[in-house]
């Protein structure tokens, strides 16, 4: 691959900066025109690579773009993941050079999508076209291209579903993540769920007077300081019933290959300029935000916040929680669960509502897998180091959903870095980091 | 008086009227010189009542209005207090005659400071003018009317500190407040005092993505409810160490003698639409809002509070605290402890800084004293009932800060009912709550 890529390296630019001069932002309809646009670019894209059909279809939000390659049935199939949306640019005035004319500076694009997931996308069909035009291809090879993930992918989901025996698979490849660093390359083996709750305690039905009331009314603000308290215990574990019943406890040799991968904690405390770190009792930090789940609050509001000083006892109060959650807890059952707790924590003189607002579940590639394996060769050999197991704290929940639908776990092997600064302006990918992206990406079509 | 009174009617309410029909809202700087217009007016008054003097006196705000009349320096001297602001109107569409044409329904005066404040400071220079047209005087008479009421009596203090001697005095006269019922009149016999605080909590010094860091890094918003609910025990308690130390606690007597202002539990319940109370063991409902001092959160804010969801671990948290306070008890003292023992109950992770808003004592006239028994026997002859003492369990700071300066107690004799709606629209004031309200006065200058 490093030799094609070294003999196409202009084409190949130059058809990424097509794509990426489209501002495909999902988020503004004043963008309809583009995303199809775009859709249709990448059709040609995946034509022109290989694909024997590639196809922009419509959804009750902006088209999906689909294309494969389909050698021999009896083969084992990779369906592709990535999306060609992008988000807003705001605040503009930041940006050293126009977000939608992508340029290259200090061996980097940068560009709206630069990463985010148009640069990352595109090594997949581009290491797909190395594949077919060396007649290297030894799998069915399938690519699913959404153009929602920046607004939550509400449409996927149903698509997917309608055209599930289309998608049919063995292995989701997505690259659409970062990786530790340069230095210390990483696979992102497993992702965290997450159930995101409002919890609304609603007291007097007016707005009192504190000085005639308080003392006696119990006031909704400090019942919901008492609930919240309440949901972490000493131990930073989480008090709901049945929370943990369906966590897994990795193994002390899991644990010790997810500690292999770097960590700092003076660094971490420092970058974030705090005192110290705290958590749940006998897990380290990496642990903490990877492989256990966790509970905090989002938001919170309620009575006078405005400047001064007002002595009103409110009537209401809110907080956003979120739950994140880890691979095999499910995240409706959770919700429930969390609802009945909350219901028997909150003290007496106020009621309680709690309302879901969404969630996925975690998922989890084990490091033992043919594909985890695959992809650790494939990186391992272009890094010249073998890449450490990562696991994400975050939540993407489209890839969540798709698992369901799909009944395959997806495998995150992505190329960005903190430094790319993704949705923010400025945003950029490392040449260097694309390349050895296209390259990893070849090696595991060896290696799978 | 009542025989006074039935003669006068008529000038009596149109005198009124002449000061209601001024709009002296303190808080818009638009009405300026009705402010002036108003203080001019009530020197009018006043001397026609029979002051030796009465003046307008600008301060760093509104004018003071001070007028007296001084028969015997080796006699008592009685102080009056009120106030000639008024709130603003909005939302004026909600009222059914204009706020500043003041008319007579169903035998009350609709206008905006028909009761808070130009009505009630109105009986009392009408009761003043019937003693000293009747000669019945036996006590050096003193009035102090400000302007700025509404807005935290900002000047009061420093000018009543500049007038010191001229307005010394030996009790404190206030009719700004309300009595329990017609069939229930009632003293205030005491206020609690505040100490309104603010709470900053800070965590990172950036808002993170839950997903990344939540579970290690701890959160502002989770560190913020902890705080909050360690401020008060399981027993309704507040925990601040030091905090009940200048509490002093009522006689079996005191207690029984509030203990007779007419309670209803059920409809207290019912008018706030709450299953329950809840407050400091040991006390009742009234107790704990007139007598105990209370701990209420009056607003928390931070991280995400827009619709939807965001998964957001936010670089800070914030709440307005405020504590009623007993007499005896100091409100700075009482911040300074906050302070101190928020520090301790924070959380390891984050960083607290504590604000102090403002704050004020609270003050009490004992039942046993001459003031409060010349008063109960003057409501007790007007109503034909003996008046229940009462405890208000809101502050007027600047009756404090009076208190603190002069070294007199304030009575509050107040006539207005919840019926008046103050600060609402249709504000009005009962005609027989006006009438009754200056044969008391007069009454209190003969058993005084």
């Amino acid at each position: 691959m490093k030799q094609y890529y070294s003999e196409n390296k202009e084409r190949f630019l130059e058809e990424l900066f097509e794509i990426l001069r489209i501002p495909s932002i999902s988020s503004s309809t004043a963008h309809k025109d583009d995303m199809f646009r775009c859709a249709e670019k990448l059709t040609e894209l995946l034509k022109a690579a290989g694909a024997d059909k590639a196809d922009v279809y419509p959804t009750d939000g902006h088209p999906v773009v689909y294309g494969e390659k389909i050698i021999d049935p009896s083969l084992k199939t990779i369906l592709i993941y990535g999306h060609y949306d992008v988000q807003p640019v705001d605040p503009i005035e930041l940006w050293h050079s126009d977000p939608f004319q992508p340029e290259i500076r200090n061996e980097a694009i940068y560009a709206r999508g630069a990463n985010d997931d148009k640069g990352q996308l595109f090594m997949h069909i581009k290491a797909f076209e190395y594949i077919v035009q060396k007649g290297l291809q030894r799998h069915n090879i399938k690519f699913i291209l959404e153009g929602e993930e920046e607004i939550g992918s509400p449409s996927l989901a149903k698509w997917a579903q309608e055209h599930k025996e289309m998608l049919k698979c063995d292995i989701m490849l997505v690259s659409d993540t970062t990786m530790i660093g340069e230095k210390t390359p990483s696979i992102n083996c497993g992702m965290r769920g997450l159930s995101y709750m409002e919890i609304e305690v609603d007291g007097p039905n007016k707005d009192l007077h504190s000085g005639h009331y308080g003392g006696a009314v119990v006031n909704p603000l400090n019942a919901l300081c008492t609930i919240v308290d309440r949901l972490i215990d000493a131990d930073g574990r989480i008090t709901i019933k049945g929370f943990y019943d369906d966590v897994v406890e990795l193994s002390t040799e899991d644990r010790a290959m997810l500690a292999r991968a770097p960590f700092d904690a003076k660094e971490y405390n420092e970058f974030l300029d705090i005192d110290d770190v705290n958590g749940e009792k006998g897990y380290s930090t990496p642990e903490r935000t990877g492989i256990r789940p966790s509970l905090d609050v989002n938001g919170i509001w309620g009575g006078f916040t405005g400047e001064g000083a007002k002595t009103v006892l409110p009537s209401k109060a809110f907080a956003k929680i979120s739950m994140r959650l880890v691979p095999n807890q499910d995240w409706k059952k959770i919700s429930q669960l969390f609802e009945e707790h909350i219901k028997t924590i909150t003290p007496k003189g106020v009621r309680v509502k709690v309302t879901t607002h969404h969630g996925g579940n975690g998922f989890l590639i084990p490091i033992s897998s043919d594909a985890y394996k695959a992809a650790a060769k494939a990186v391992g050999e272009v890094y010249g180091i073998e890449p450490v197991p990562s696991r994400g704290g975050g939540s993407i929940p489209v890839l969540a959903e798709m698992q369901q639908i799909l009944g395959v776990d997806p495998l995150l092997i992505g190329f960005g870095l903190e430094r790319d600064t993704i949705h923010s302006p400025n945003e950029s990918y490392l040449l260097s980091q694309f390349e050895k992206g296209m390259e990893s990406i070849a090696l595991f079509y060896k290696y799978y």
